[in-house]
């Protein structure tokens, strides 16, 4: 991505810093930090402020952060060093009056220990920490054209090979092989990896939305449920889930499949800049309902998703705000029968200025 | 696993706990969760005390928490409830006066939401909440058998698909490609996957100790560093590096190579119960120092391995602590010359009563 991307997102940031009325943001999330400069290794931390803006890191990662963000200044910290001590030398020549922490990352423990360290500097009693919880990931829920184009080729990956597995899928294969398969392709086509673990569901394992692929054969039902997606080099994701009849199914699965598919499009429609999150969420979910399913339904409609697999918005009945354009989201209502199975169709959508574009297209029939 | 096994480990936490003089500890760490429950999802908590036990999670997993534990006690969540108020109600019930949480684990904004939902409980008042820090991961550090054969396991995989690997090389073959071969092969002997991104680097590449697997062909260059290991499904792993010469490599290659492998013996040597972690970091770095090379050996000598890649101990010259007997930790000094190239050689060693014994076996030649 060309550097002013970064820029841009820096200088958006540099305006919630300011609203937030501190002086600099250190901002250690593993994904904010990347999304901030392009730097992709993990621990590291990015002061970030009006008048300072430095990448602290070690010195496994300094000709990475060369390469990866040219211009950046970078605080290289080497073996002798504690990170601790590390990032409180660093602020304490920034000296902002009051530095903000990301306080839904920083755990409990770091921050007592990073306090700690940077009372021990000659700084320490001019500086007031913080917490502030959420901001990147403000920037983060509006996606930019690069950031929906990746999106859009995660899909693309995503779905060819579903389409291979679907045409070479046979009785003996496992549900780990089914999985395994699945993400070979992907990376051949370009992905680094699954964007998750995939779930490969035969049968009445499909029930549980979270299931682990094992060892079940695709014989040992009429039906399963895939739930995939493809992680790209640049971090980006997609996230889609069907539902494969691989012989004459039960009728009682045919019946769930309509209702969750008139629930999907029910959700999908709901989709618009303003649209309330849990309206969205209950347009789909009433649909469930209103079958006689509401009380086998037992997760959310749907979240954002981007460089993590689970981002906000979430769609769900709890939750608080509106859609934004630019924001990206699953809609996957599920219908949960012990001992019989599940159905869950998943697609993922993006808000535009006139309503929603569905990005993903995948027949959705069993 | 046996459910004994389980209980055994409850057990010794409970003697923590005690310790720690509380009444309960609220178990939030994925890992621990799982190590102390068997449970394998994730989103789900472990209030643990004398008088309480009970697993806290949503409808997502009711079905796999009754496989996964039978007999253990779990509040589960629908779609209705928050999960902070379902904490904080899961918790008001068993009114421990004081209740430990995880704090280096916990995020600050996460500990604010879980108080607010605490207080606004009828036994709001009467809990007290302390932090406690790295509790499980105590017993954690400690293999018990089956962890030990886990990770032997896990090894055994990781060095055939090693074998195979070398066996297949080709000069065409990408960085990334022969990543994805690893994972395969590894996938097809029983791991569930790579237990971290692969980092495959040729040539100059390989003095990136954190390099990103990418487009560079094995042709480019004489020689590669491989840094792979296997998780298996039930979560243990091993870590291993290797160099391979494909040709003729330079002179210094193989001087860097003598260095780093005398320096490696001397650190295991250096292994056995009651020994400081900073003394077996130093007998390993002062053969590195001692060639002239201590300038370019920026991480520590290694890190204990089980469910996380990354554990206690860490082998480092900032380490405080002692080598126990039970302990795995990865033995994996490097030498990193800009420009040119860098050798890293990584074996993984248990300590033993008796000192300690390398569990991985593949030769260390160039």
């Amino acid at each position: 991505m060309p550097p002013q991307r970064y820029q841009s997102r820096q200088d958006k940031l540099l305006s919630l810093i300011r609203e937030a009325e501190v002086d600099a943001l250190l901002v250690t999330g593993v994904s904010n930090v990347r999304y901030l400069t392009g730097f992709s290794g993990d621990s590291s931390a990015l002061l970030i402020g009006p008048s300072v803006r430095v990448l602290i890191s070690d010195s496994r990662y300094q000709t990475q952060i060369a390469e990866e963000c040219p211009g950046l200044d970078a605080d290289i910290r080497t073996q002798k060093t504690k990170p601790h001590d590390q990032l409180a030398a660093v602020i304490a020549k920034a000296r902002p009056g009051k530095l903000a922490i990301e306080s839904h990352i920083l755990s409990v423990h770091e921050l007592g220990r990073f306090k700690e360290a940077i009372e021990k500097t000659d700084a320490g009693k001019c500086i007031e920490i913080k917490p502030l919880a959420e901001t990147v990931e403000k920037l983060r829920q509006i996606k930019d054209d690069e950031e929906v184009a990746e999106t859009r080729r995660a899909i693309h990956i995503a779905e060819r090979a579903f389409v291979a597995m679907k045409a070479t899928l046979t009785g003996e294969l496992t549900e780990r092989q089914v999985a395994h398969e699945l993400e070979h392709t992907m990376r051949r086509l370009g992905a680094d990896r699954s964007a998750f673990e995939p779930i490969i569901a035969v049968g009445d394992r499909s029930a549980l939305p979270h299931h682990r692929s094992g060892d079940r054969r695709m014989s040992e039902s009429t039906f399963l449920l895939v739930d995939w997606g493809a992680a790209l080099p640049s971090g980006y994701r997609s996230d889609l889930t069907r539902v494969l009849a691989t012989d004459t199914v039960p009728s009682q699965l045919q019946e769930l499949h309509g209702v969750v598919l008139k629930a999907q499009l029910a959700g999908i429609a709901a989709i618009r800049p303003g649209a309330k999150l849990k309206d969205v969420d209950s347009a789909a979910r009433r649909v469930i309902e209103d079958a006689g399913y509401g009380g086998f339904f037992g997760h959310g409609l749907g979240h954002g998703i981007g460089l993590h697999i689970h981002e906000e918005p979430r769609l769900s009945s709890v939750a608080e705000g509106e859609l934004q354009t630019g924001n990206i989201v699953t809609v996957e209502p599920g219908v949960y029968l012990p001992d019989f199975g599940g159905v869950r169709i998943e697609d993922d959508v993006i808000v535009t200025p006139d309503g929603h574009e569905v990005l993903s297209s995948l027949p959705k029939s069993l």
